[in-house]
């Protein structure tokens, strides 16, 4: 099974690198772009012998505990078979 | 419209950072993990004007141009109201 986490600075939190890019786009002649925000995300592959339940509960766990620092960043994740 | 534009490693570029993520998860006793890949995306709110043909243009020509490095990474993209 394999699990996407993808992990965001809050909304409330500044995001100068997301800025930066913003700047550039606009100085490269690209219209159209309000606003961009960075994030990464994690690929996960997990081992077969987890059923859906738990892959659940340990990508959230996992996610919780070790991908996100929770004081500035917020997390979402998806699993496909 | 917003736009998510997600940049990974080809599958043939070697991810040490999802590496060391993967050992790191298995010192710290979570389970099940076979392999990690680490990569960023980009939310990226686009401006009202644009129509969705235009709009999805637009985010391939900056994922491409200038998000992602054609010799090590490839992107992927998804528009949404």
């Amino acid at each position: 099974m394999k699990a996407y986490v993808y992990v965001t600075l809050k909304k409330t939190v500044l995001d100068p690198q997301g800025k930066t890019i913003q700047g550039a786009l606009r100085k490269l002649g690209y219209k159209g772009v309000d606003d961009v925000r960075q994030g990464k995300f994690f690929e996960i592959m997990l081992d077969g012998g987890l059923d859906r339940t738990a892959a659940e509960a340990e990508i959230a766990r996992i996610a919780r505990e070790v991908l996100t620092n929770p004081v500035i960043e917020e997390f979402r994740y998806s699993l496909e078979e």
